[in-house]
C-alpha cells in the first residue's frame, strides 16, 4: 500500500513524504478499505504540525476522515464492495486503512464518496452545534461567523431543517447572495459594522446561541448580539487568537461560553447515537440538500500541490485526496 | 431623615453629600426601617461611578445591602424592634429606609448586626458559587482565586460545611497560616508559582469547579488547574483586565466560562429558596462559624474617611457606615 506518512512534526509540506508500505493487518472483527477520498481538513495540518488536540506517535499517517470500499471483511456486517466511513482516525491518506467494523458507519446507496468522505467531521459538526446546547425552538434566531466554510454552510442547511432562522456573519461580502440562496436568513458582514447591520435584520429578536469559529473581534460581535444568558460556542479558531471576554457579559450578561470537537462526541456517544445522527446527515447528503463544495481532488503523489490549494484563502471549497 | 446622596455619577468622595431629606413615604405591605450598618461594597462605589451592571436614577441614595430595625409596620409579618436585611437595593446609606415586608428578610435573635448588615451579598455569592453549577461531591476539591476576600473567606467556611476541598490562591503568602485557620485545605501564593504549587499539592486529583474574582493571568492560572470538562465562574474583575481564553481550554478541554451576579439570584429565586439559603447562612453567621472581618465603622457624617479607607488596598476586613 501506499501512504503519506510524516516522521516528525512540521510544515506539512516539508515533511510529508509518499511511501510504500506493507498492507494493513486485518484484525478479527476488522475490515479492509481501499481509500476512495479523504479531505485534507485544518485538523489534519495542525496535527502533523503538532499543535492539535491529539498528538501524533511518529512516524504517523494523517487523515482524519475519509470514505472507503470494503475489499476484505472479517465482520459478518461488512461485505466487500459496501461503502464506509470512518468514525475513528486512522490516517486516510493512503490507498488502504484497516480497523474494526465497530469504528466504521455503513454509508447508504447512491452517496457521492467525494461528499461522504467529508461527512464525519463538518455536517455532524453543524449538528452537534445546533442540537448540543439545547435546540433552539423553530422560529429562534442563532448566530454564526465563517458563515461560508463547510460548517456554516451545514448549519445554515440544518437548522432549516429544524425550522431555526440563522443569522450569518461572512468576512467577504460578495457571499451574502449565494449564502441567501442556500437557505441563510441573513447575511451580513463581519466588520465593525456586523453589531448594528444584525440588530437592524433582528428587530427585537437575539439569539440565544452562537457559533464562533474565528475568535477575536469576531466573537466579540456574537458576545454583543447574543441574548442575556445565551451560549456561546467556539468550535474553531480561524483568526488564531484567543477568545477575550469582557467581564460584564459573564457576571451581568450572564452569558455561557463552551467549547465543541466533535471528535470528543464521535468517541463518547452511545452507538445508536451515532447511526442516529450519521444516518439523518447521510440521508440529506444523499438527497443532495447537504453537500459542501468541492475545490479541486488530487491523487496521492501530488500532495504537495493538494496541500499548496488548501493553504490558499480564496479558495471555494474543500481539496481532497483520491488514492 | 439624613442619607448620603448623589447627583451626578463620578469619584464618590466628591459626588457624595450628607443630605437632610424628608422622612420615607410607607407603603401599605411596608416597613420603616432605622439603619444600624451598611457595608461600602466595591458594587456600591460602581454604582456611584455609574460602572454598574444597573444604573442609577439620579439624584440617588447608594447602599446596595444592610441590617435594620423596624420602627413602623404597616405589615402583618413584621414588629417595631424586629431586625432583618434588606432583599432589594433600597438607598442603605441613610439613617431610615422604607420598603415593602416582602423584600425584607427577618433575621433571628442574637446577629450582630455589622455581620447581619453584610450577610445579602457575600455569603449567598459564596453559597451561589458552591451550589448554583452543582455542588461538588462531598471530597472533591474546588480552586479560588481571591481567597482572603470577604467572598472567597465565606467559600472555605462554606465548603467545609459541604465536606469540599479548597485549594486558594492569593496575592500576600502571609495570609496562608490565617486562612488554613479559618479551614482552608491548600494555600497558594497567586504568581507564576501557583499551577505548579497547586499541582504538588493535589496530587492526580484536579477540581471541576472554579471562583475567579480577579481575571487577567489569575484566571488563566485556573483554567490550567481545571479538570477537563470543569466550569469556571467568574464573579468579580478585581485586576479590571477581562478573561482571555485560550481556544483549546474551550475545544480540546471543554472547560465552560460562566458568571455569577448574586442580584439575579436574589430577583428571580422562589421565595421559599430565599428563606431556606438565608436562614441557614444567618444560622451559620449567629452561631459565629461564619464572619466577614470588619476593619473599621463611620457615621455618615465621616464617609470621606469611609471611602478613603476602603479604598486602601491593604485593608482587613470591611468597611461598615453605622449611621
Amino acid at each position: 500500500m501506499h501512504a503519506l506518512r510524516f516522521h516528525e512534526c512540521g510544515k506539512p509540506a516539508e515533511v510529508l513524504r509518499l511511501e510504500e508500505l506493507p498492507p494493513p493487518e486485518l484484525l478479527d472483527g476488522g475490515v479492509r478499505l481501499r481509500i476512495l477520498a479523504a479531505p485534507v481538513n485544518p485538523a489534519d495540518l495542525n496535527f502533523i504540525e503538532g499543535t492539535y488536540g491529539v498528538k501524533p506517535e511518529l512516524p504517523a499517517v494523517p487523515g482524519i476522515e475519509g470514505c472507503g470500499e470494503v475489499v476484505e471483511s472479517r465482520s459478518p456486517d461488512f461485505q466487500p464492495g459496501d461503502r464506509a466511513i470512518l468514525l475513528r482516525r486512522a490516517g486516510t491518506w493512503a490507498d488502504e486503512v484497516s480497523l474494526l467494523a465497530e469504528h466504521l458507519f455503513k454509508l447508504p446507496e447512491g452517496i457521492d464518496p467525494l461528499q461522504a468522505a467529508m461527512l464525519k467531521v463538518n455536517p455532524a459538526t453543524a449538528w452537534r452545534l445546533l442540537t448540543g446546547f439545547g435546540t433552539p425552538p423553530p422560529g429562534s434566531w442563532i448566530l454564526q461567523n465563517a458563515a461560508n466554510s463547510a460548517v456554516g454552510r451545514c448549519v445554515i442547511v440544518l437548522a432549516r431543517t429544524l425550522g431555526i432562522r440563522t443569522m450569518n456573519l461572512v468576512r467577504r461580502a460578495e457571499l451574502r447572495d449565494e449564502l441567501l440562496a442556500l437557505g441563510a436568513d441573513e447575511v451580513v458582514t463581519d466588520d465593525d459594522s456586523a453589531v448594528d447591520s444584525a440588530k437592524a435584520a433582528l428587530g427585537k429578536d437575539r439569539p440565544s446561541l452562537a457559533f464562533n469559529c474565528v475568535g477575536g473581534e469576531s466573537a466579540l460581535r456574537l458576545m454583543n448580539l447574543l441574548a442575556s444568558g445565551g451560549i456561546h460556542v467556539t468550535y474553531g479558531a480561524m483568526s488564531r487568537r484567543p477568545l477575550t471576554v469582557p467581564n460584564g457579559q459573564l457576571i451581568f450578561k450572564d452569558l455561557q461560553f463552551r467549547g465543541l470537537w466533535v471528535t470528543r462526541w464521535i468517541e463518547s456517544a452511545p452507538r445508536e447515537e451515532l447511526d442516529a445522527v450519521y444516518g439523518k446527515l447521510a440521508g440529506l447528503m444523499g438527497s443532495g440538500a447537504l453537500s459542501v463544495p468541492v475545490a479541486a481532488t488530487y491523487p496521492l503523489a501530488d500532495f504537495k500541490a493538494a496541500l499548496e490549494q488548501a493553504a490558499g484563502s480564496a479558495r471555494n471549497g474543500k481539496i481532497l485526496l483520491v488514492p
